[in-house]
């Protein structure tokens, strides 16, 4: 029995999309594929609000993420991190020998403006790492304010981690002025996991040719340059990814950027509302998720116990990630969802708890 | 038109194998995907002969080929190459400042044994990249012959690239000692781009250990250590390639290992043939892929041309790559393709430029 995804990616995807997934083959360096890339392209800019070129990359949001910090940082990045995902970022960067500082927030908090601003003050950085949407701990962060400290500091390269937040909440990525913005297939935008994509400024390509190691299968330059040649990549891309991307693209578009954004946060409120009557809020409720809910266990039910009754219903929540197993647990709400389905998953557990 | 691919990958991928990429999602935390990995890699060991550990890339193959070089060099890499994609491999060690000599042949030309036991006799490497099967140039290298070699210096490690030959061409990894047999699925598996896969012995994963800057993404060591450990990977991997690799590999078996490679042996034959009588083989015969064929535009045909014309038949063969571009031309043989369409292409070929 096929079981529908409450998890924060992978998410289920529609059949309509799945059958975009069998689309047979073609020459990645035919005509039609520059064709393929360059519609994606035109797309995926409307949905991010900026002029600045897409990339594609076959791999999840993590290859993009570790290419940013590696590829464009010359003096330092700061990396601020609310969870498990800002963490990673943090030791990509080690990993790679990036000289990189962790601005950690205390668990449950948000990354604020002003923790952003004394680090640039400092001069030290010629990079930052912001999580948008941190799926561990469903918070997301007040990116437009943190935004605007950026732009005291226009040398700085500005990154978002916007994997699990872009095409279920508004991010204007040229207003922003964000340099680097990743996002990834397998959650709002409802597809199949195993394709990332980001949007690169001219500053960050200026950075990155600076940069002496960047790598090559992760360096965001050499697919900027290869893009820019051709509408084509360096390595041969998934194009049974492409494909429903594109098409799944229109379909985003055919519902409407705004009324999908106002579908996710309609469907956060209600989950919230639930949490907080039966449970409590993982992080603060104004820096909560509008694509996914970090839920404190205070009752002390066995997450694994629910999960495992809500499967024989057919349905899938998350535990909590990581060191937050069994004290949270986490119900997404993204991607092609509807409020009917959230009530339905929402019904079930009060039952299978008893909760009323 | 949907055109029969004779392009040494993307290959054409059969109907019932691209129906297994429109395969629902699953959790990639879940025991399904755990039991997902496992199956496939269990049936990859038969496929290369090994009880090396199986490793599975979201990435291309040059992903996996990045990985190698960079996370188990400690000392120098000689990278053998006999075309772009061994250039590429030595151009990312480069990138990652990895150090290595580039034994490049000349034009045509194979790697031989006697190169590989000169370098090695310096002391100076403890890593080794050979390419077994050229995309570029269509030459087979003699692996069992370097291989005898690498026996004598067994601190060495061993890395190929087989990405267009596993699944075509017998290559026993545990016999061979092969430390890392790097492939990617778009090519002799008969699926389509997006996933690659290697094989890793424990010399490689020792090796990898002492390397200090290995990245993430794509480090070896990395997805190595979260496989042993649950049979999954740190990133969310592409499912929907997964279930279509564990699918095909049920059919390769089917068709029997010894028939496949042997299927690929006689379509080889023929289009050799073809190509000696009317044109000239780019790599020295005995050298020649036994996947796809390499063949030197001695008759000042223009390639583009007879694409455009085999195009509007239903047909795609492949330029030369980079440099050998209109002075040679490529058909690959590979996967599920049957002789009858090979000789299709060709009686096609021959229409087309008045062969006789």
């Amino acid at each position: 029995m096929h079981k529908k995804l409450f998890i924060p990616g992978p998410v289920d995807v529609r059949e309509d999309v799945l059958q975009k997934m069998a689309t047979p083959m073609i020459g990645h360096r035919s005509k039609a594929a520059s064709a393929l890339q360059k519609s994606i392209s035109e797309k995926l800019q409307k949905l991010m609000y900026t002029e600045n070129t897409i990339l594609l990359s076959t791999s999840s949001g993590s290859g993009l993420m570790e290419g940013a910090v590696r590829s464009c940082t010359n003096k330092k990045a700061a990396v601020f991190s609310v969870g498990a995902f800002g963490d990673r970022w943090y030791a990509m960067a080690v990993a790679n020998g990036v000289p990189a500082d962790h601005f950690k927030s205390e668990p449950g908090k948000h990354t604020s403006a002003e923790m952003v601003e004394k680090a640039l003050a400092t001069g030290e950085y010629d990079l930052v790492t912001v999580t948008h949407n941190e799926t561990s701990s469903g918070i997301q962060n007040p990116v437009e304010e943190i935004a605007e400290v950026m732009k005291k500091y226009p040398d700085v390269i500005f990154c978002v981690d916007a994997v699990s937040s872009l095409g279920g909440a508004k991010i204007e990525v040229d207003k922003l002025g964000i340099d680097i913005c990743i996002t990834s297939s397998q959650k709002c935008l409802g597809l199949p996991p195993g394709i990332a994509l980001c949007s690169i400024s001219e500053k960050a390509v200026e950075a990155a040719k600076k940069v002496e190691f960047r790598g090559l299968y992760l360096d965001l330059l050499a697919l900027y340059e290869y893009v820019k040649k051709s509408d084509q990549y360096p390595s041969t891309p998934t194009l049974s990814h492409m494909y429903a991307l594109d098409y799944q693209l229109d379909r985003i578009m055919e519902e409407g950027f705004e009324n999908r954004f106002a579908r996710h946060t309609e469907m956060a409120k209600v989950v919230r509302e639930w949490a907080k009557k039966h449970f409590a809020l993982y992080p603060e409720e104004q820096y909560a998720s509008n694509t996914l809910t970090t839920i404190i266990n205070n009752k002390g039910i066995s997450v694994a116990d629910l999960n495992k009754k809500l499967g024989e219903r057919g349905f899938e929540i998350s535990n909590g990630y990581g060191d937050l197993k069994e004290k949270t647990f986490r119900i997404a709400h993204m991607a092609d969802m509807t409020m009917d389905e959230v009530k339905e998953v929402l019904k079930n557990i009060d039952e299978i708890l008893g909760l009323e």
